[in-house]
């Protein structure tokens, strides 16, 4: 997508060849900044300290980083099968970054099945930087055609209000572009509508703690000229109760093949809301956010636990600089989940890369069956 | 209660017996600060600046409020009959400075009520002076008679775990003692269970925009050495599904005959996540909360819309001073939604001073039967 008018995505292939870029997303909306890694290490950091957040672009970052893995391995490793053990080491470093989501470990496993394939060590490098590519332009493709679908959502409710009432769309946390490569998830549908001339109207929760929402999503739609609204994560189940949301759309960081859905922490309360007052709540993915080996979401997902100065202090600008202020005073201890789990009762319908589900086994498994062959 | 050993209401008629003493709650918890107001505007810009918050806190800030005005009256008029008139002008001022709150209609009501039963306009300001004083006697008796009720909850609770394990409570804003004139409303019980030697241990919602569950509940809680842990408002879900809350109580600012209770935003939220996961969630409020005229809650209450600075800027400690720093990019829009309505449906039960009923007209009237007589 387009910043101050230049075509970009999250990640990519630097000039060099060798080295991987990315946009720094925690100094976003205030400064635009863009950072090379050249090592695991550095793309594990970028994960871990959230330089980069967001289901498709973990995924992505995460394949990136198993081509910077492979170079790395290129110089340590003389077999073949050396180089795919210490492959698998440096994999394992990357998927440990994040334990919730998804994308990583599925993008990681990906590249070591694929390289390691390849029967001598300097292919095993073109290989990994190959697989990088292709996650990135498959979550590309994926999330265009989340918006294709996603779209006869937005349009078959606007059909049914009047001519110049637009469709206020609430979401939460970032499932925009940058939490994939490009055109995001929950954003997706969105753009789409706004693109085809249907008037669209976005609460946009803010998102404690990181305030991924504030910063992210709303920069993301105000640079798309996409009206929208920020708001406290507290405000939603008012403007449900009040008729002031048509249509709730997330995106998730793991759904399980039964349907219940792992996304940023508040999202069960934005569901539970929406039925509460019978608004849509759909929830926008590419499979690769699946997990097809989960059934129970609520027992069976882990939920990171990240330290609680995300909580106690918060960062803005302060004259031109982001500055950290502190929130909590020093006597009081601070705890801070990253994610919570939405029960599948509580989810209209799935967005899909390849089409709407509801979120069961049953309509999951319609759209996917070879998901549940290979199981 | 104690402030570094000292104690403190948080409303009192200072040395001079003219002006009026509060805590400049605004600066909480980094600095504890005095204010003397001297007039009925700097009365109505205390309260509409929240310098002072919270339903019982409100109004009593307005009876003394009143108190000032009726002073300023004494030099202004001559007659008792222009003196009424006047006051209630300055009623009207002090009322339009919250319109959600209650409490302040209620303050102000009865004071009107009280003085004009006065033949002489210096009779009148010595009666404005003693309504003030009862107003927050009250507020602190009946405070205190919340947490005598609300301690059998806890208690019950508490007997159904193992001996050392606490009693796991989640509250929403501050209904703690600095919302009211002492004690507080939802903090009451749990101060008594403290006291009691019953483990508790408190999960406070921060509370966004204004933060004042993390500046001020947490802050008292820690004055009083009662055990809890901060979290963002999107938290409480996610432990409610994993059996980490055992209770909730939240303080109210308007509660109908009928039991739909007005609170903080984002109340409703926790409420839905309670009724969701089976846990009980009580509202303790002191009568004067009560709106003995409103059926409906979600379509009759008045919702507070403020300034969407309070939710684009935010205060902080930096290095020792409270410093604001800006949230929210100056390309997005931003709406503030002061309180939402939790309906009664969704409520276990108020926690009153005069014991505890069910949020449904029929027990509220068993409690209250004179108030249901008088219209």
């Amino acid at each position: 997508m387009l910043v101050d008018g230049k075509p970009y995505r999250t990640v990519w292939i630097e000039e060099d060849g060798t080295t991987v870029g990315i946009i720094d997303q925690r100094k976003l909306p205030f400064t635009f900044e863009t950072v090379s890694l050249k090592s695991t290490g550095d793309a594990c950091y970028a994960i871990r300290e959230m330089l980069v957040r967001g289901a498709g672009c973990i995924g992505a970052v995460a394949a990136h980083g198993m081509y910077l893995a492979a170079q790395e391995c290129l110089k340590a490793t003389v077999s073949p099968e050396s180089f795919d053990e210490l492959l698998a080491e440096k994999g394992t470093q990357l998927c440990e970054t994040r334990p919730t989501a998804m994308n990583l470990a599925w993008a990681v496993e990906r590249a070591l099945a694929e390289v390691g394939g390849e029967d001598c060590t300097q292919a095993k490098v073109v290989r990994a930087g190959g697989v990088a590519v292709e996650v990135a332009d498959e979550d590309a493709e994926w999330c265009h055609s989340i918006g294709k679908h996603g779209f006869s959502v937005i349009e078959s409710i606007f059909s049914k209000k009047g001519k110049n009432d637009p469709v206020n769309i609430l979401t939460h946390c970032n499932a925009g572009w940058l939490a994939f490569v490009d055109y995001g998830s929950a954003t997706a549908p969105i753009y789409a509508a706004h693109d085809a001339g249907i008037p669209v109207h976005v609460w946009v929760d803010e998102t404690r703690p990181r305030n991924q929402g504030a910063r992210l999503t709303a920069w993301e739609l105000a640079q798309h000229g996409v009206p929208h609204t920020v708001i406290v994560d507290n405000v939603g189940g008012h403007l449900m109760q009040h008729g002031e949301v048509d249509l709730c759309i997330t995106g998730t960081d793991r759904t399980t093949y039964t349907g219940d859905v792992a996304n940023k922490i508040g999202t069960y309360l934005k569901a539970l809301a929406a039925k509460d007052n019978d608004i849509p709540f759909y929830v926008a993915l590419p499979s690769s956010t699946f997990d097809w080996k989960t059934r129970d979401g609520v027992r069976e997902i882990p939920i990171e636990e990240r330290d609680g100065t995300e909580v106690a202090w918060i960062g803005g600008d302060y004259e031109g600089g982001e500055r950290e202020v502190k929130l909590v005073a020093g006597d009081s201890p601070v705890a801070n989940y990253a994610f919570d789990v939405t029960p599948a009762r509580l989810v209209s319908g799935l967005i899909t890369e390849r089409g709407i589900c509801e979120a069961d086994e049953t309509d999951i498994r319609r759209l996917f069956p070879e998901k549940f062959s290979e199981s």
